[in-house]
């Protein structure tokens, strides 16, 4: 039977992972369990980094951008006797199961160790790529997605003043979705994904046809994993190849991740922190909470760490019809 | 054979509204479609008050909230004089179908008209209120959302300062989803909306027990139509039975209208603007095009006007679990 | 000789007030003093509700509204029994010197009280009615302002949409100076306050003449005390005597005090925050630190709490100038 | 005498130029003159880009970012030729007097070629660095300074979920205002600005002492011009200097440009509009309009145009001591 639990965040901090601390902590407690949150990650779950949660302390956090648990790497989790010395601390504080905020390294963690020690873990997928298998939603995504478009109609603001080109790089290594989605709610003229060649004929086309110097501006979004490189280099590469168009680059990097997270970002994170709850009581484990079509569902870590890159063609179209 | 089509906005506005115009528009054109606007809804309709919209006319209003078309209220449309007027300058003008974006009062006045001169209209949803039945979404609601947490940010910082008890009034005169929705967002303390009578029970408990003078301060958020009557009117009741309570009220009104659309009602406006062209093409009417679990959804004017305002009932005990 | 400080806010709250007390304490500490914060104002002071500051207490507050000391209004601290209750935890707490945040009536207290118990009080001006005599600048008007100023932004969105014309009240129940400038940032048609009758007959002439209601919008922005009464009051003498326009009213209320401060309220309040802790240092008492031609100035309270309500005649000239 | 007007942006855009060309062509309007539009600065004037202005197109600009006439370098109009041509093109318009919106570059060419051609030309400084001689205020400089603040406090939630140390880079490359300015608002730790060494030693004993790994974070503002290289060569250095601290880097660009201006720039870009037509009418040239203690100032070009790089000492001081 279930009478702690621990919760803790872990990776990249997400606008909304402070959301889901206080969501689960108040679930927890309603169910009279006591909660300990675990500071800086797996790192502080080895170390010891261990603090008490009531009500009160998770309250007038909800709307605030990154993580008050903080959140860090640990290479000594990767070893055996770190996950031992973990496991050690766990029992210590006789923690009885655990909830895991985080993206799919945090829950390959949580698989081997809930594996090896037999202690159930739940996940609440937190990341800005909202890249995981299984689910439609991650924790932060829409308030980054909203964090670049703002970013991107300042920049058009100065395009526009000067008929200016910019390559602006958003996150997303392996993921296009932050590339796309942004790049259609700004008018983008062409979007480089990481999942699609083609745009970079779109891109050619535009500097060739589409581009008029003293009328238009033009916004080239560029997911940080395209395979002609970052922002910086294609716009080199640009450079070179059309001397005379006047061509900037912008990598919007951290601003990306901070910030008050969007109301749904604050729901969704309450309704994925209760869910995680009830499925620790459910007697669930290894289990990542997911929301497909409006619905919590669960998905099986060893699923969930398969991530997902891919992307709706309808939008790639949609984007195109807008820019003919 | 469809060769022109006329696009307009009507009822409430909405923010996002520019960016179907711009959608529908371009759509249109990449189809051969020439494309008119009609200014101030059915009234301008009537009128005759048109302007062609070139691809280029709607550029630079997909950031804009409003709706650059205008709207406006025709009481003449309801006539049947009205509608052959409005007929009549359609003709002349040469189109063939109109594209009409807005809420179930537009619909119903589309469905009529199409019925009484074969002219076939679609609809793209377009109310801050989300209530139409058929589509998850309409066009303004997530900005609206948005806005509403913003305010309530704010208001709480100086709840808080206070010690004081703010009671929040939101648009939602039949709909209480938008109350709902911001009231878990902002940690809410008591919700009250149409769809339950149980939170003035909350509401009781919250004011006897849960509110402490000199630690907590209190959000109560009221959606316009809640039965009790408006916040004004609950909160005088609350000031007269709490003598020694510090009581306030704010109705965020209008600015829950306008304002720059977030990502979402871009995204959602353009896919939506671009499905409306495509149902024209492929020979449909009076239908309303809806998104439901992030897919396009045909949905007939018909079942559409009866307005939803089922709430997920689960939102209301993940509110009631935060706060116990 | 002073070692230990007290610092409190009082009345009002206005953005900013927290980069104040963070400065104070800070600036406090780096000078060998002790630092009490004391909660919810007089009504604190009396109770002995206080909290030790160290550096550490204040990290994190800087860009937070509100105040995280809490205000209240204490009916107790206007009689001699209530301060000398007051004085009384002073003493027991080895308070040397206070710095009191707030407006002129938390002056004129901090007077009475330095009067009858010889303990210095040094002044930090805290209202977002920026009227105080002797400053140009007062904590918290300015990212008042600029909540004004977005809102409004959002209405004429609407406004426009509608061709509506829209009475947006704002704070200032003597002060017109937030009215008149947040009106001309926004492009207000008409601006109503209390310092000027003229603008009752621009308000005429706009109506008769300015507006045309197919093609424009109106945005009257109108100061709380304007001595035609609210804006509720005055749309309502302009709907009876021009039943056919469509006029709306917002009241913008409680969000004009929330929010995180802008740079300049942050800047500033640190500056103020410096200058109280030195103005004790230098054996200074009653003295409020204002800010006058972007210099730190100490204005007797006893002249700092005749409040100023003279509005630069320029600006309303410039106003009308823009609307002619 | 004058009968017409021109009005033109140069150089790098700012927030506020749309409310300065805004208030130009009314005032003009409103004392008879007719107003030009120059598109795409000097070039444009070469080009005979021109375009009328009535009251009607400056409607709705007021809160736009950008300008709506765009900017453009030209190298055609540092030669003779290049002017005699710019001069042909306003003789054939019969613009009796031009009004420039820009920065030094801007007034040095206006006051070339008011020398060479005898045309009077009035400026209105808008620059985001604030770097003028002769006022205390320039167009765009506040809105860039609120941008900055807003991006870092993002920026800190990531780097306190991490307990990171960043270097963000603000513009600057000769005036450290902007970063100072910001870096109290945000509370950085360090301030690295061309204008002072001292700051380097900060830094280092930030890194030895100040930072705690576990428990703190650190923001360094960095002025694109520091001497000792931008944000990413100073952070490479710390890197090799310190490779257990997790050190990033921000270059916040391109965003610091754009977006709706605030109150303050709309006001006083407002006030220098028509002030700078009333220095025409009052038969002025080569002279820039100011702001210095809040009051408008007449600056001859020729003083204007050497820039001011002197920082307040007490910014300085203040922030010291806010982080010892």
């Amino acid at each position: 039977m279930i009478r702690k639990i621990a919760v803790f965040t872990s990776g990249g901090d997400a606008p909304g992972m402070n959301a889901a601390i206080r969501a689960v902590t108040r679930a927890a407690i309603v169910n009279k369990l006591k909660v300990t949150g675990i500071r800086r990650g797996y790192q502080g779950m080895i170390e010891g980094d261990f603090v008490a949660l009531r009500s009160s302390d998770v309250s007038g956090i909800l709307q605030l951008g990154g993580t008050m648990l903080q959140t860090a790497r640990s290479d000594e989790f990767r070893t055996a006797a770190g996950r031992e010395q973990a496991y050690q601390q766990l029992k210590k504080a006789e923690i009885d199961a655990v909830v895991v905020i985080g993206g799919d390294g945090s829950f390959t963690g949580a698989l081997v160790m809930s594996q090896e020690y037999n202690i159930p873990f739940i996940g609440i997928p937190a990341t800005i790529d909202n890249d995981m298998y299984g689910t439609d939603y991650t924790i932060g995504y829409e308030t980054a997605l909203n964090s670049v478009v703002e970013a991107v109609d300042k920049i058009r603001d100065t395009a526009r003043s000067h008929g200016r080109i910019f390559f602006v790089e958003v996150m997303g290594r392996e993921a296009g979705l932050l590339a796309l989605t942004s790049g259609i709610a700004c008018g983008a003229e062409v979007i480089l994904i990481p999942e699609s060649n083609e745009q970079h004929i779109e891109l050619e086309k535009f500097l060739h046809k589409g581009y008029k110097k003293k009328e238009t501006s033009g916004i080239i979004m560029v997911a940080e994993g395209d395979e002609a490189g970052g922002a910086m280099k294609i716009a080199e590469k640009v450079r070179n190849e059309h001397p005379d168009l006047d061509v900037r680059v912008s990598i919007l990097g951290h601003i990306q991740r901070g910030g008050s997270p969007t109301a749904k970002d604050r729901v969704n994170a309450t309704r994925m922190g209760v869910a995680a709850i009830e499925a620790l009581l459910d007697d669930q484990k290894s289990m990542m909470i997911g929301i497909t079509n409006e619905k919590i569902v669960h998905v099986p870590f060893n699923k969930a760490v398969k991530l997902n890159h891919s992307i709706d063609n309808n939008l790639l179209d949609i984007h195109k019809l807008m820019n003919r």
